[in-house]
């Protein structure tokens, strides 16, 4: 298998003549997919550009396959999109044959890999569940490295181009955007993925929520899609912490059809994590550890944490605290357990579940005092059990964060894209990274 | 007196010639602003202009009194900055006859004034001691506008020319920069400054916290600046909170020579504020109201808060709790009597400020987990109590926040500003849009 290429994150584009073209041909690119499909001349008129240059740009786009621009009379199956019918004629949208985001999660109970298209369409996925609890980092590496390559080739056999590689992880990465400093729920600390993920190199690093935040205001607006060319999962994920998208936790989703861009994104897999998303941008933190949620104090006498404080968010709403409360053992599938349970009723895992809900509720209202974002979303495994936390939640935010211009105090949504938000990140980071800058992808085949 | 001319703060200037001319001028400006005393080539080799065309700049500059430019054999006093010594010959170098900002501030127990020129130096100053809760907006507003009036004239007497208000308010303020949304401790709702303020219309209006996050970003760096011409406070400040900013706490600063740009300021008057400072951008919010961190809940289950929370730090740190927990009387002079007495070693308002210390540590690590700021800065009258804060307030922090990169946890600094910090912020927020924007400050007379 050849080596993905790079992506480039935030590429500073050059203020060379070169520079500006590669700069116009995104801004053609990232027109088409916000608001195609468009003709050449709708183009050209909303981003002020003459039709000549918008034509040339077009071609370049066209030839590269990252555009299409089927002829009159016929109809592009890009453009058959929910609400936007497809015109008939020389419309412009983006295409199914050419690059694709390669995204991969490694994840405290599965692994996971899928192809993301330029649409957003997931058009390759494989999973693998088991416990990574405590496995040195090589033989989990191997494992993940065969699940990139699954997809990878089922993107290449579908007439697709990897463009790059993103990786979720749970844990704090360094700035390089390749080394694990530390993620506790695995052991790991300082593990250089772009060193171990030999031939699937350079990968592009981040944490499980970051990733997931980020999927939420790239995709979160949108409803979910399906996924009609996947791969079949690789082995059966029985009661790991993946399921298709469109689960039952579409029902509860709050979103409208624009992602909000100033919120707090709150997620779960074992620990508790957060991301604050200010103006559309990311908020990192000077080291790039921001969104410890998990260990922001929520009553000061309470249990050790292993962090070294007390009475952390995770000693009351982690997936082990909730297993405890409950008087459940702790183990594997821990979320689809407490949610089959919660759902049959079982009236100590519905207390376990409300008072991890104020817990939440606790310390968001913090976030929320501190922040002011316009709202509060819950993703991940947290978005498959909204229906028993988020009232105990509610009503801690009702009470901690109301004021006369937003009586109801706070609001929360719950994530449309569920636990497969870190995932589709990872890859929709490299999609991104083609609509800024489309001359890094990867050229079609001579 | 003639109106104070607006400021255009974040003013977007026009893509056009005379836009291109106008950001060349701000480039010129705060390239001798932040590096100077230069000569006419080292701005040009600087910024990457010609020596010519970085000399039309530099004379219309000069002439509207922004920059000086002495003579061979001449020294400016404008360049002799600690640290930077004063170079013989034609060095380019900020006016001090130029434009200055006028801050004002409504404090919950004062009304102060000032007006700094292009150096940050403080050319003049009022302050009016007092107790303004549930006092209505217009007597208080009268009076502000006199110290406002005594600062202006003095500036014009000096030479100066005012070139916009900046307002510090202790509350929340609407997004359109004028309107008191909500100042509980003032007993203030929708007050619209913008129409109070009539003669010295119209004012930038900014939350305390905000105003001494900002002038700890742009003057927190360097040592406080003596105030050499200031003119007499019109009243004295007896036990008020306003003192001179080189007082005892410029000892306990912890500030290098660069100030951080990204950082939590933690400041007090009554109440207590967070501004979130990232990358040099002061974090808003949705709707502007972030930084409540007063009302970050430390013990979810503590005294009610009149907010509708409970447990909120202010319930343990803010100066009614303190006094209360000391066993002292509400009233004036609040944190100059909390100084005074545990500087005499008063057990039990030492034991007090030891408990608010702790609470600021408790809600501050939370804070630190979520935004892994570089730096915690005290400012506002906690400056004035950190030396009996800080040790419980580092405890909490290190045993909250430590991690193997960081081992005691997040740091803490204390302003060199101190109470002075919101005044500042609200005369240099002018100062910084006479920089932004020189051709948007008032001309010299004719």
């Amino acid at each position: 298998m050849p080596p993905i290429p790079p992506i480039r994150q935030g590429s500073e584009l050059p203020h060379t003549q070169q520079g500006i073209r590669r700069r116009n041909l995104s801004l053609v690119l990232r027109t088409v997919a916000a608001q195609g499909p468009l003709s050449r001349a709708a183009v050209a008129s909303r981003i002020g550009l003459t039709r000549a240059a918008v034509s040339t740009l077009v071609d370049e786009l066209v030839r590269t396959d990252l555009l299409v621009e089927p002829g009159p009379g016929q109809r592009s199956t890009a453009v058959d999109r929910p609400g936007r019918p497809g015109r008939p004629g020389s419309a412009l949208a983006l295409s199914e044959r050419g690059p694709v985001g390669i995204g991969a999660e490694v994840g405290v109970d599965h692994l996971a890999a899928c192809a993301v298209d330029l649409n957003g369409t997931v058009r390759a996925k494989a999973v693998l569940a088991g416990d990574n609890r405590g496995r040195p980092p090589e033989p989990v590496i191997k494992e993940l490295t065969r699940l990139i390559r699954e997809v990878t080739e089922a993107a290449r056999t579908a007439g697709l181009r990897p463009a790059g590689l993103g990786v979720a992880v749970p844990g704090l990465v360094g700035r390089d955007a390749r080394t694990v400093v530390r993620a506790p729920n695995l052991g790991w600390t300082q593990v250089d993925l772009g060193q171990h993920l030999g031939d699937a190199l350079p990968p592009y690093v981040d944490n499980e929520a970051n990733l997931g935040a980020l999927a939420e205001l790239w995709l979160g607006g949108s409803p979910t899609r399906p996924t009609p060319d996947s791969e079949p999962a690789s082995e059966s994920a029985a009661g790991g912490a993946i399921d298709a998208a469109a689960d039952g936790t579409t029902d509860a989703a709050a979103g409208g059809d624009l992602a909000p861009r100033d919120f707090l994104h709150v997620s779960a897999e074992i620990g508790i994590g957060a991301a604050v998303v200010v103006d559309g941008r990311l908020l990192r933190g000077a080291r790039g550890f921001a969104g410890e949620l998990g260990h922001v104090p929520v009553r000061p006498e309470g249990p050790d944490c292993p962090c070294g404080g007390r009475g952390c968010l995770e000693q009351y709403a982690g997936a082990e605290a909730v297993l405890r409360a409950a008087g459940l053992p702790p183990g594997e599938g821990r979320v689809g357990q407490l949610a089959a349970l919660a759902d049959g009723g079982d009236p100590r895992v519905r207390r376990a579940l409300r008072g991890a809900g104020s817990a939440l509720g606790i310390a968001v209202s913090g976030a929320v005092n501190l922040l002011d974002p316009q709202t509060v979303v819950l993703g991940g495994a947290l978005s498959r059990l909204a229906p028993w936390l988020l009232p105990a939640m509610e009503r801690e935010l009702r009470r901690r964060t109301a004021d006369p211009e937003r009586p109801s105090g706070a609001s929360v949504s719950v994530s449309r894209l569920g636990s497969d938000g870190p995932l589709l990140g990872a890859a929709h980071a490299v999609v991104q990274a083609v609509l800024d800058d489309p001359a890094s992808a990867p050229p079609p085949p001579a």
